[in-house]
């Protein structure tokens, strides 16, 4: 059965999205809207409430996930698009809500038009995606993936000692395990891209086909603090020195390796770090990510090869953490690709270099992402944009997307 | 005239040590005596009836710096013998305090012989040399010398808020200005190394000739903060990786220049120091030392033919200061290579990496110091040693430069 072409009210679209951006809003146009604050639980409301209007019905897990359904004229697994409505401290309009608005836009365009689905479709709001005030990020996706424990996200902490467990059960938003969802036809998150690969090939559409893998090291040099002014450079065990040596010996390793990966030493601390001080110890981070996760091993490898003592300074390597690849459904990944193109969007395959809750969903259900442009790249910030005409284009894509499969 | 050869007690200057050490005395065998503190008072208390049961009359001047005096037979400018009593925190035994104490077994060492000198000899104790309460360091030698400010270092404050006017107003050693030394014969600091180089070529008597000059920078590299695991390498402006570039290429032309420059960058902070963020700033500190200004001079013109751009990041260099090289009374320098020479002790010319009262000193007076080595060239920590033979010998150098000058 092939269905009237139809596409969602870009108007209507762009006016959502300011709406839910004031739960929250900065000052300078960004959101603060942490996972179970009094800010998130008004948005939380505020969703509840519109799906309700629509005649959807209003669920939640027992991590305070949300699920608004659509119910389906048959039964069989639902269409799911999700994804989380909580920010960072300072964040933006777009990163997380936008998969949420994508869901609420789809559904009222099917409601518009006197569509009803074949199949259910159904809305989620993953809580606490960002981890910004409860760590780790993902957690409640994580959870309903088994790959975190629940017992131990509960009793995580906020900067105020208040545990997830008591927050959530404060919330209102404390529901029962059962209400999980176990199947599905198709997971499908819309996100920006938080990168600036789009913007820069002027392209609207980011076909996700994975979250990529990745690495995480600490890596310490421990030399010997020793009198600026008074210690020749031959009788000294200088960490900084060392430390600086260790970072080119990485660039110029890793930036033979591909172009596509990509390598950062985001956290560097030197001890006792006053100027008139040789440093003794210096500790840097260095994480690469990469969706071939036979690169991401040869990073390890070109971490591993660094020697254990460089310029009379010891060298220690130690793994924080790693992540395999994650490959998303090929077959949604094929039908959101053909949404694309019957809209005729520009478009182009693209690994998505952060985490986000599909990447755990995506361990039982058949999922797919779709990205949409991030202006300059920028995310987690007061800055992050993207244009409400991308945002339009990416919604088609799902609502296309859901339309294939429910004609299917 | 040739006095009779004689040598200080070093059963005595070991227990002098000690019983100087019990001030302040930390867990760990260091001293925390920090400048008008408790501790700095007692000692000054317990320095001054040491100086008065010798005969000594004891001043003090308006910033608190004592001088005990043994009259001399004759008039005229007196032998000065002077450091400083206090330390840093978790300091050691032997820095500041062994150049007073050898002035006091120096003075004892004549009057165990009989020997009325021909010219007053002066102990000194200059007050908050090592600046760990009241910054700067060297601050009352500095007021001495006219290169410090008064009023402006009165109001300078600990980290309780308290000036060095009120806890010098409430120590009770505020003093006379009439009191501030004007003329010597000659001023004479013993100081440990604070650095390697006589224990490595192991040497008892450093003969130093100056204080070497100095310039210190700082150099910042501004890039933008984008998300790691997103950004490709390519479109990045990475502030770390330029820093490393910068002092990767500071290392390389000031290893040329010259075997005894020494060059640290001791601080460096990254921002926003996160492992999933490319860091937008590093700012970092480079100091480089050396007694002929020509070559810091070509350092600093190193420092700023840095490129203005780097990675796409900009680059920016501050000076925060510098100082030029001192050098010491070449006639007094002369008289104490001479005593070493006639003593027999192992010896070499050396310069003072670090900042000593003496570098003020010498702008007015004719100065000279002596450095003993320092156990693997700690100072400024609980560890900082000198042996107490090497002690022993660095007294007796002094001493014999006091014979020198007392027989001319």
């Amino acid at each position: 059965m092939q269905l009237q072409k139809i596409f969602v009210n870009g108007e209507r679209l762009k006016n959502t999205i300011e709406a839910f951006a004031d739960y929250g809003r900065t000052d300078n146009n960004g959101v603060t809207r942490l996972s179970l604050t009094e800010e998130d639980l008004k948005v939380r409301d505020y969703f509840r409430s519109c799906c309700e209007e629509l005649g959807m019905s209003v669920k939640v897990d027992d991590m305070g996930t949300m699920y608004a359904t659509l119910a389906g004229v048959e039964s069989g697994p639902p269409i799911v698009i999700g994804s989380h409505m909580d920010t960072v401290k300072k964040g933006g309009r777009f990163d997380g809500i936008l998969g949420v608005i994508a869901g609420l836009e789809v559904v009222r365009t099917l409601v518009d038009h006197g569509i009803k689905p074949k199949l259910s479709v159904t809305i989620m709001n993953f809580t606490n995606e960002e981890g910004a005030r409860f760590e780790p990020s993902m957690m409640a996706s994580g959870v309903l993936a088994g790959k975190f424990d629940k017992a131990e996200m509960l009793n995580k902490k906020d900067l105020e000692g208040i545990t997830f467990g008591e927050a959530l059960e404060e919330s209102g938003y404390e529901g029962d395990a059962s209400n999980r969802i176990t199947e599905a036809t198709a997971y499908l998150e819309l996100h920006i891209e938080q990168g600036p690969v789009l913007e820069q090939e002027e392209l609207s559409i980011g076909l996700v086909d994975c979250v990529v893998g990745m690495a995480c090291y600490e890596i310490e040099a421990t030399g010997e603090s020793d009198h600026a002014g008074t210690t020749p450079m031959a009788m000294r065990k200088d960490a900084l020195f060392a430390a600086t040596d260790l970072i080119t010996e990485l660039r110029n390793k890793l930036s033979g390796l591909d172009s596509e990966l990509v390598y950062t030493m985001g956290r560097m601390n030197v001890f006792p770090n006053i100027h008139t001080v040789i440093p003794n110890k210096v500790i840097f981070t260095i994480e690469a990510r990469h969706k071939d996760m036979e690169i991401v091993r040869e990073v390890e490898a070109i971490i591993h090869s660094l020697p254990e003592m460089l310029l009379d300074c010891g060298v220690s390597k130690t793994k924080l953490w790693g992540r395999e690849t994650v490959w998303f459904d090929r077959g949604i990944c094929d039908l959101v690709e053909q949404a694309a193109q019957t809209l005729g969007y520009s478009k182009r395959k693209i690994a998505s270099g952060a985490g986000h809750d599909a990447q755990f969903v995506a361990s039982f259900l058949p999922s797919a992402m779709v990205f949409v442009p991030s202006v300059k790249g920028k995310s987690h910030c007061e800055e992050e944009f993207t244009s409400y005409e991308d945002c339009e284009k990416g919604v088609n894509v799902i609502l296309e997307t859901v339309l294939l499969l429910l004609s299917k």
